[in-house]
């Protein structure tokens, strides 16, 4: 019978039955059970990268599906004749709540808040930024894209999304603008965030001459995968207090210690967590049953990557 | 000819002009111009409250229009025969979105992130709780919180509202609870939100039956007024580690240094800052054309909340 290896028993209880399917718990760290019967792979959501490499054990393997967003380092460990399926729509949620979370916390100074609290010290009123009238830019417009582009509209925000090549918008936004017109829109945009895939294309896309069309006072929010953005050019642009950036991804990750980033002014920095929250499990759950269901009846498979 | 004073002139400068009233900049501290002519009388944002005794130097005024949402402590001052009209909608936008921004703030755990890149370390990764999936009550259903419930229903989240009476619901909400019927829904709640005006019904509403019947590990957020939430037993609820907070106002209020509160566990406090922000000012300037004009045309007030 085909097999559908689960990073755990407790996906295999989750997920299953699959009319067709024997659904496995495999790990990918010890060998795999019924290795030749083995036709999709799910490798655990944390370190798929590293484990790929034990699917030398197995002989047929048609699919992998990972259950994270991101998937460049997989792609480059990825044995020929094998399919590459993300798990899109799995973190848009979580992803999407957590760029809100850090754009507001940026623009409304929360931090300085933090810093007041921890001296007890109720600071005298200032005016803070609102999000609200901010013209946010959202660099990437695939699902999580979309996904912040839907919790932002309520905010009274003017909303700019920006994709590789420009097309037709939405019921979000009326355009989808190409990436050749950053350097005219990026200066009429308080707030970028970067939602793009890590491609050879979008390596050091953010880099001096992007940041350096960036308004004074502009924040940076990445959501996406570190090396999209420039660190150095960055730290140039913070340090200086021009612009300011909210980061769940950094390059290098995880930041050492020693490294600048961490206390740069008006650098808020949380560690690649956003798809990590209790919103991830029903939703990966919902997308393997999907998808293991698609498989074994020989329909056409979701969210596929990198064909065989 | 019928005299307005605002707050400065710079109020005035960007205000008027109004057909059939003249402007005059009046900060309630020394005498004001005209006083025999002056009808309507517009404080400053900040403590209002304790200017109101200036209207002493007037003889005719009307109409006092508020630039605050909150207009408790302003009413306690008030000289009979005067009307006051709040700021009602102007401080929507930046108050609902600090409600979503403490709100997420306190689930994601950002002072944890906060704490870590002050030690400059990379947190191991750990799930946390996301917004999507959350049962989250608003209480108090007036603009504001219609306001934080718009921004929230993109989120995935289950939403309550209640209110002082049950009513019918509108497009973000199939009904309106009963405050009632809080002892039934509050178990089932993860994320309470106050936004309820401060009156006699409402102080200490959050009192230490209320808080026993949230749920252990919910979040209570306050952007309302201090004295709604019974601050004792909030912090033994939160000392205990049950319960967690994310309060923009406090009582007392300012919260004086030496204040158990500052250092309780899962509370994350600002120092009432909800409407202070870059949005305030073109929603106010706003409000005062159509409010003006209103009176000096004759057609109905705005945003009464104490007729003659």
């Amino acid at each position: 019978m085909t097999v559908a290896t689960l990073p755990g028993q407790d996906w295999v209880d989750d997920v299953g039955p699959v009319p067709g399917l024997e659904l496995l718990p495999w790990d990918m760290d010890g060998l795999p059970p019924r290795a030749d019967e083995v036709r999709v792979v799910v490798p655990p959501y944390m370190g798929a990268a590293g484990r790929i490499p034990a699917l030398r054990h197995t002989s047929g393997v048609e699919l992998v599906q990972l259950l994270s967003a991101g998937f460049d380092d997989v792609l480059r460990q990825l044995p020929t004749g094998v399919s590459l399926a993300n798990a899109g729509g799995v973190h848009d949620a979580s992803t999407a709540e957590l760029a809100v979370a850090l754009t507001l916390a940026a623009l409304r100074d929360l931090q300085d808040f933090a810093a007041a609290q921890r001296n007890r010290r109720w600071l005298p009123l200032e005016f803070h930024t609102s999000l609200a009238d901010r013209r946010v830019m959202l660099l990437g417009y695939g699902s999580i894209g979309r996904a912040i582009a839907a919790r932002l509209t309520p905010f009274e925000v003017r909303l700019t999304a920006v994709a590789s090549r420009a097309r037709r918008g939405d019921g979000l936004v009326p355009s989808v603008h190409g990436i050749d017109e950053l350097p005219m829109l990026l200066p009429d945009h308080d707030v970028v965030i970067v939602v793009v895939p890590l491609t050879e294309d979008t390596t050091r896309l953010v880099d001096a001459a992007f940041l350096a069309a960036m308004p004074d006072g502009a924040l940076l929010v990445n959501v996406a995968r570190g090396p999209v953005v420039d660190t150095e050019a960055l730290l140039r642009e913070t340090s200086s207090g021009r612009l300011r950036a909210a980061l769940d991804v950094t390059d290098p990750e995880p930041l050492p210690p020693e490294h600048d980033l961490w206390a740069s002014p008006g650098v808020l920095i949380t560690p690649h967590v956003g798809g990590a929250t209790t919103a991830f499990r029903p939703r990966a759950v919902r997308l393997l049953r999907e998808q293991l269901g698609a498989y074994a009846a020989g329909r056409p498979l979701l969210n596929i990557v990198h064909p065989r």
